[in-house]
């Protein structure tokens, strides 16, 4: 059997001894003045390149302060979007450095689309792009993140060009379930015609997409988004999907308490990666005696601190 | 009452005698290889760089002959991002351009996010975004698109950034509904308890959204994406949901012909936008006469076929 994506991330838990992924969700105006004034200094740049290199720099000082305590990080595209094209440079670089120190990465991109599209992103996030022909041939990997988030309400075909590229590459995907935010229930809620949810539906077509990707580990490639915030759910899901790694947002910030999170690991300890962002990286705002030149070093305390409270769970 | 999205796209429509859309998906492959050859003259440039100027001169011979008779062009983000950032800023190039001609823009990126992630996507799409602070702010617009698809499934506190940026800038979304690919149905098609589907409570939340943002034109500037492919459900949304403009995909390549198609129109021949991409922008391929040096002029051809075929439905 081969080594799977899974298999790869259960043995970096066990060897960071953390189940944390570091959401790298950086805000501008977070960013601590003096990497922003040093992006700035020189004046010819575009203020869209000036913020992109500014959220690198800063993504740089969380990778450093954290990579040797957890086995993931997450960027969230959005916060790299909106800075355009220079925004998507800052991406690809914070991707290729958290690999260069030895961390796994979630491409948090959320993408869906029909078939065909789908493998365009497929290729893009996790796998090789083919450009041009003849002596111009060109073989390149893109984003080459180790896993990426999907949205799962296109159904199987547009889910599966993902799991092609996940069975060549060792990548894994996560697919969006019972999500953290308020209104999640709107549509993963409802209620169908035997009494079963929405969610629990899509839990069990998550668990029979990565049915026949079961790596050593006992856990599939084809993961899912649970929030933290919706406890019971969560309970709910972890008994019908026993072979699915969940990627958990909602700790800290958004309201999810340890206990909560308890709910969405197997009895194991494993089986779940618990997601913080803002909680981490602006942790220099809320912890005491690090201040904005400390941020990285306030990163790794909010960690550690993070560390103590899962702990205490099992 | 304000001019909205819906306003001016219903004016297109009428001024260009044609509710067609023409898809903006530029596969590598299918770009004429004079125009690969340019790109790539110049040695020095990175093959991502030279496939993205290939894709954006593709564009401009698209749009330069499709400007005058389509009201609305939807560049397709997964086909760009398969280039990295430097697909991001042939996206952008290309949604400048287009409006530099007078079309209206669609950018189907089908985002998602919880709120106040969503809220980054509406303001790099739609919006305008906010950089530094004191002397060194600045306002600026990134993509600023017309619209731009979104996805339903984590509910409406995910969509609401997106409305608040349509109220200000006078822009639009379009929510999948009931998509046109062979899977749609796994999730889209779950029966209720009521005897309802999914797709259907999905179509009455987005009527609802859109409820107080009718415009003058009677529709409101939060559109639903509902397939050609499945003409049936088409009609029954297009019972409940009197006040959406629905985008159309699923028209010729993925089998949706025009009688289908006119299930998606209300009685005055409005109300629906029809997307064609490769029936159009590879239309070279297929018609006679061209070749590849005039795949513009096919474009166009395809477009005027495309046309007549719609007018015989009404």
């Amino acid at each position: 059997m081969n080594r799977n994506f899974a298999d790869k991330l259960v043995e970096a838990v066990k060897a960071k001894g953390s189940a944390i992924c570091v959401g790298l969700d950086p805000r501008l105006e977070k960013i601590p003045s003096f990497i922003k004034k040093k992006a700035l200094v020189d004046g010819e740049k575009s203020p869209l390149r000036a913020a992109a290199e500014a959220i690198f720099e800063f993504n740089k000082g969380i990778i450093d302060a954290v990579c040797d305590i957890v086995p993931v990080v997450k960027p969230q595209i959005a916060f790299y979007e909106i800075f355009g094209w220079n925004g998507i440079w800052a991406y690809e670089e914070t991707l290729k450095y958290a690999k260069k120190k030895g961390l796994l990465t979630i491409a948090d991109a959320k993408r869906n689309d029909i078939g065909s599209t789908a493998e365009a992103y497929a290729k893009a996030y996790l796998g090789e792009v083919s450009l041009f022909e003849g002596e111009n041939e060109v073989i390149t990997r893109v984003f080459d993140a180790d896993s990426i988030t999907v949205n799962p309400y296109l159904g199987f075909d547009g889910i599966k060009p993902f799991i092609s590229e996940c069975h060549k590459y060792e990548k894994g995907i996560f697919v969006l379930l019972k999500t953290s935010n308020t209104s999640s229930g709107d549509i993963q809620d409802l209620e169908m015609k035997d009494g079963v949810a929405v969610y629990e539906i899509v839990g069990q077509l998550i668990e029979s997409w990565g049915a026949d990707e079961v790596g050593e580990s006992g856990y599939s490639f084809v993961g899912a988004v649970v929030g933290a915030t919706y406890p019971k759910q969560a309970a709910r899901l972890r008994a019908l999907m026993p072979n699915t790694i969940f990627l958990v947002p909602g700790y800290g910030a958004q309201g999810g308490s340890a206990s909560d999170v308890k709910l969405c690991f197997n009895k194991d300890g494993l089986g779940a990666i618990v997601n913080n962002s803002r909680g981490i990286i602006n942790a220099y705002e809320t912890l005491h005696g690090f201040g904005e030149e400390g941020y990285a070093d306030a990163a790794r305390e909010a960690v550690m601190k993070m560390k103590e409270d899962l702990l205490k769970i099992f």
